[in-house]
């Protein structure tokens, strides 16, 4: 019986793990459950899986929460996910929580010696060097749940010994895939939010749309399996099949493949290092009669490129962009601003905001916190 | 230093694996190196390669290779080459001799304890099921050559927990992929050794043109992955460059990709567990933007749907198929029969030689030299 904490359990891959924790009932036991907000579906989570610990970090909800969990105990505030990750029965933290606010929890869970379910990108993107330093030193296993890493995290199995040439991640291409920069500058959110293979969360689907996700899937990737920018290539493969490769020194490559559906990695590293029997839906290559590939078009989506020049600048570089990041997608969704404008904006910050080449945790809180003003302002100009 | 020793070393494999050692000479060391009649290659081999041991197999050529090679120790006849496989320094014996008569060196080279690199997948055809228990009771590893066995080896790498739920095959389609039977009634000997994508031997090279070769490779697999027939499936994806896919009990698939160039699985196989620098070219998705999958014609390749007949039967019925097939490929090359001609003497084959649900060693020899006999006389009727 493996012990499950889950930071974001009322997100698009709280839900979906959960899923996965129903269907095998003699494997998972939930440890802890925690929300922002939606304490509706907190509390019914919450009453299915009998977590020892519920945490809602919005305040306003706390009464609420606790009084539908007369029987469980119920904390709230930003802090009491600290106490959701170092519950000492916890074996797996999964950290579905979306944004920089992930990283504090990811942190403490590392340091309680929890092996983490990644699904917070952000946490490497922004102190990636730092997190997996950390993780090293307290035998910690980062098994990450993004289907991209997760592709490369499962072709490097049995291959620990053997360095990696490079990896290819690969990019749908989002609903905008060959589109140009007249075209996008009239796209709405609405366009942007139809993601053609995924279904995810809003921040992330124009993430995918913008292709930063996938710049800052490559960040990730870059602290994660320890690569230089390089060694890091995007492939634009729009039926999402391949999920990623991995080419190693002697010239073979693998690959990870499936249908495109979260549960699969999130699944994966739920079970990890076994693999668990699942009756998802199977791929079938008749179905898929061609698997296309082609060039990420870098001119007309500026954030891949601006995502790979802070990769390559390092520092504070990559915690600037995310910052930046999160404040454009955040005003594109509230239609103050258009979607060309985000990479207006994201290299706005990355050009004012102050570089650090070897910052500490605490540069990096400060940096994150600049950038958010500093976009904010851009925003509302 | 690895030991290494090469049956079959004047061969397309046999050459290949020497070119690999040559461009690492201070990872291998060649032992032995055997060939059936090409005197001088061999001798050019034995000259540079400076093997403890050289094995010519036909006795007509054994004096030239004597007088060139004085400072060598030369033997002949078939059974010089189990003296090869027990040379006390070897580590890993490349089976790349062709054919059934690769069998009985195998399993000298398994009892003495060597590792072997199978080539030579007629071993595993005719006898898969007695080969692998006494690779088990030796704690020997047969680690695959042939691409696509190589592809799904590598996949397994590091899950060897975790159940196979399937394994997709992938073929060429070979040259007449898309041809129907009356185009296939009359190609010639010439059209059916142009291989699109593969550099091989000229036997392969017909077993791929008429599909029997993935037959084959399925009762291979079979066996050196303890699968049931209903776990194999083959797929033709025409550019040979996902060389195989395995599909794990979750829904995950791993495939290995590259160039189609058999170096690489022989580096891999020589290398391994190490996977050792190499400067063969690399993949590119931008040269390959779509790579392409469709399903078996078993209609007008019969081979196919023989080969799994066989392999769904069990028994001796494997051993028969591959007997008959070395003739009547033997006779296509001669132009005594012609392309469609192949399947039905192998069919007559299947329904005339007696079938044994559990053979012995000697079932399969006997099994082998009657098919042939009766084969022989069915081309030649």
């Amino acid at each position: 019986m493996k012990n499950i904490s889950i930071l974001g359990s009322t997100g698009s891959i709280g839900t979906q793990a959960l899923a996965v924790i129903r269907a095998n009932p003699h494997l998972y036991q939930v440890n802890a459950l925690t929300a922002q907000n939606n304490a509706k579906l907190l509390i019914e989570q919450a009453l299915e899986f009998k977590p020892e610990l519920v945490v809602i970090t919005c305040e306003d909800h706390y009464q609420t929460v606790k009084n539908a969990l007369p029987h469980l105990q119920v904390l709230c505030g930003t802090d009491a996910l600290i106490a959701a990750v170092e519950l000492s029965q916890t074996d797996l933290v999964l950290t579905a929580i979306m944004g920089a606010v992930g990283l504090k929890p990811t942190i403490a869970a590392i340091k309680a010696k929890k092996n983490i379910g990644l699904a917070n990108k952000e946490t490497l993107v922004v102190a990636g060097e730092l997190v997996m330093q950390l993780a090293a030193e307290n035998g910690v296993k980062i098994i990450p749940v993004d289907s991209e890493h997760s592709a490369i995290f499962q072709c490097l199995v049995g291959e620990e010994l053997n360095p990696i040439e490079k990896i290819y991640l690969t990019a749908s291409g989002g609903p905008f895939r060959g589109k140009d920069l007249d075209f996008l500058s009239t796209v709405t959110k609405k366009e942007a939010l139809k993601h053609p293979n995924w279904v995810m969360g809003a921040k992330i689907t124009i993430d995918s749309a913008s292709l930063m996700n996938k710049g800052l899937e490559a960040i990730e990737a870059k602290w994660l399996f320890g690569l230089a920018t390089e060694q890091i290539d995007v492939i634009v493969h729009p039926q999402s099949i391949i999920h990623s490769i991995v080419q190693f020194t002697d010239g073979s490559m693998k690959a990870q493949m499936g249908l495109p559906d979260m549960k699969l990695p999130i699944h994966y590293a739920l079970a990890y290092p076994q693999r668990v029997p699942s009756s998802f839906e199977r791929f079938s290559f008749l179905k898929y009669p061609s698997l296309t590939f082609s060039e990420a078009d870098t001119k007309s989506f500026r954030n891949l490129e601006l995502a790979f020049k802070a990769m390559r600048r390092g520092g504070n570089m990559p915690c600037i962009i995310n910052a930046a990041n999160e404040v454009v997608v955040e005003a594109f969704l509230k239609d103050k601003i258009g979607f060309l404008q985000m990479s207006d904006v994201i290299e706005e910050c990355m050009e004012t905001i102050k570089f650090i080449a070897k910052p500490t945790l605490n540069n990096y809180v400060e940096t994150d916190e600049q950038t958010r003003i500093f976009a904010n302002q851009c925003v509302t100009k």
